[in-house]
């Protein structure tokens, strides 16, 4: 058996504690799988003396995750701190620098820096990998940048955060509205205290960027991500979409068009029995389309210690086998910047509006979309029982220039009682 | 730019046409993703002449793979030629011994050979890939080998052959019976002219044991599938398991227990809206589950040209990057023979008993079932009209061995008017 690479953990949370449960447990058989085995021999965390229900006595401890980085007994870095910069972001840098590998599980950081980090990484001779970074235990990283290889990649989409997908997910089931079913996750623990890097979209942005990268070869563009949370959605639109047939999903999708690289991440409807319709409560889910392959669909647990040790540990077997992937599926150099761009392809779009009760107010309506060429598809008035009506609409597809152009005509009418909602549907 | 790989293809049918057309669309890319890019040096097929809608006269043409194999100029050699011995066993182990990569479709080759077939691979210091071989597009081999491999194993199931599924699907969406339902498939290329390798689930089988070798560290032990097709499922089976809210599938489960490893291969019944149970037409779809990442379920295109193609070019994409992953997961020399072992686990059964329809008889079902420790959950009559009535019954969860004992004691009863049929339930 070859030498042990020597591993360092910074960080030992829930993602870095179920790293050392594994190579504990499981030390014969990744040694056999990976022809060489590990050996923990430092860690790093911001205290050492919390109650851990696993064992780190037997690690060279470091207060500070950059010291360790640097330790001449540390061959592989895992950074399971978390943050965009500060420490964690140190920690990588120095260990890159200093040609050591790195697995991380930090998608905000590589969102923000993953450029600058697989240039180091290139430079040095070092690996960068980060399969537990999109879709927690799901390896659709690897499905992305090897498994589809040979695909010229047409469209990534994802269900990507467990937070959001349980939210609304339960405000169906339960006819609970949004304040309600996110006070009770917090509780359960699926949420945040501060959710809104999850409910605002962020979190699962982070984890688009990446796929768009890995899918297209372009430099990951995190900024480049229209992006929109799940605070707005009302109980009364999951209600009514689930009367149409569809269900209201936070979904990134990235498409590669001639005149630019799409990347949104927006609540969508989707048809109730298609694959990312029927998806539910914390499960994650990666979609990839591929000229040859047609669409392939990955689901499994999105987050928590399992999974997510699962896929950094993983990593660590791959490089012990030698493995060398890019880690954006081709050099740093090849990488391209891509242009920023929306789809110009036609959609069809759910409309609530809020309308006095009154007659002429729904020709007023049916008039505006017209003259937009915007069609209807499907139309439903309840009456309110208050002064107003609402009205449902499912549009034929159009662009959404189209749209705004008819809703902002529309807005600026007296009979509009509030700004009009507009939820894209999306072809799954 | 490095050397191109040179590459040499055996066969030129759907799967090895697929190949060409990637390679010749998406040069550049490969070369870019690989590190080294592919250059088709030589093909053989059994006919040259043949009409083709792509063109391979710039290749070497050979009559003979096994004389394919063997030319200077071809670095990997991709059989797409399928049987499970004669040339297509030839061409590879010609290519294996001259330390030449092989990449395969033929999961009928692997089942019987894998183990020798990998041996001789590592033993030349040569590849042996076969993405294509289970599940078609599906990166479930990398998954599966790569994607997981910090996990310990617990169970495998899959949906594994889609003319299979389509035939289940349209059974029961349609009200056909099953030999229109297959002859439809036929006509629309789904099913083969002869299909018994399809429907009699030796092809699924196949598969189900290259990913259990995978899984479990264990030699490829096909000969231990216990399989069973569908040619013997009824509509009715289908309509009663729907109106109790499951589907039929053939499903493949692979399990390690402490007493051996159980495979299987058989129509089972799982509830209408699990992962499973949804999935309809020729679709194939893989359900992994590990001892920290829980479940993952992957689904997609498990044939045809461009998926199966997809597959083979990720996995020469993988030689080009110097990935040298053991075939099995681990090396052949680990890999050990598991006893063969049925399932311990109890669990429920879907019965459907034909009986005359007297005073009496009812009780002597539940009499038998009741003796032998079998509780049922549901029991529904239907009068037949005829002489007989008709009784179904799900089980709760017992042992296949206390089943049988109380089937084989009702049906040497004259009140049993036709052998009953049982169909288990399987928790997905």
């Amino acid at each position: 058996m070859t030498t042990p690479l020597r591993i360092g953990i910074a960080g030992l949370g829930t993602v870095g504690g179920g790293v050392v449960k594994i190579i504990q447990k499981h030390g014969k058989l990744l040694a056999q799988r990976g022809g060489a085995g590990f050996e923990i021999t430092a860690v790093s965390a911001r205290s050492r003396n919390k109650n851990r229900d696993f064992d780190v006595s037997a690690y060279a401890w470091e207060d500070d995750p950059v010291a360790m980085s640097r330790r001449d007994d540390v061959d592989i870095v895992i950074e399971a701190m978390g943050g965009e910069d500060g420490p964690a972001k140190a920690a990588v840098e120095t260990a890159l620098a200093a040609g050591k590998h790195v697995v991380t599980a930090n998608k905000a950081m590589l969102a923000h820096h993953g450029q600058a980090m697989v240039e180091l990484a290139e430079a040095n001779s070092a690996c960068l990998r980060y399969e537990a970074a999109v879709a927690g235990g799901i390896p659709c990283v690897k499905a992305l940048g090897e498994g589809l290889a040979a695909n010229g990649m047409t469209r990534v989409m994802g269900v990507l955060n467990g937070t959001c997908n349980y939210i609304l997910t339960t405000m169906e089931k339960t006819g609970a509205d949004y304040a309600d079913v996110l006070h009770d996750a917090q509780q359960l623990g699926y949420a945040e205290a501060d959710p809104s890097f999850d409910v605002g979209g962020i979190d699962a942005a982070h984890k688009l960027a990446l796929m768009a990268s890995l899918a297209f070869g372009t430099k990951v563009d995190f900024e480049g991500v229209k992006t929109e949370g799940i605070d707005r959605v009302s109980l009364e639109d999951i209600t009514h979409a689930a009367d149409m047939g569809y269900r209201v999903k936070l979904l990134g999708v990235a498409r590669m068009h001639d005149h630019g690289l799409e990347q949104r991440m927006q609540p969508c409807l989707v048809p109730v029995s298609s694959s990312i319709g029927v998806l539910d409560g914390v499960t994650n889910m990666v979609v990839c389309e591929g000229d040859f392959v047609g669409q392939t669909v990955f689901t499994g647990p999105g987050a928590g210690e399992g999974p997510t040790a699962s896929a950094i540990v993983a990593d660590l077997v791959d490089i012990a086998r030698g493995v060398r992937t890019p880690a954006f599926g081709v050099p740093a150099k090849d990488l391209v910047a891509a242009n920023r761009a929306t789809s110009l392809t036609p959609t069809a779009y759910y409309l609530r509006l809020a309308l006095k009760d009154q007659p002429g107010v729904l020709a007023q309506v049916t008039d505006a979309l017209g003259k937009s060429g915007v069609s209807i598809e499907q139309m439903h008035q309840n009456a309110n029982g208050g002064p107003g009506a609402t009205v449902l609409i499912v549009t034929h597809e159009t662009t959404r220039d189209a749209l705004d152009e008819a809703l902002t005509a529309f807005e600026a009418s007296e009979n509009c009682l509030a700004p009009p909602v507009s939820l894209r549907i999306e072809t799954v």
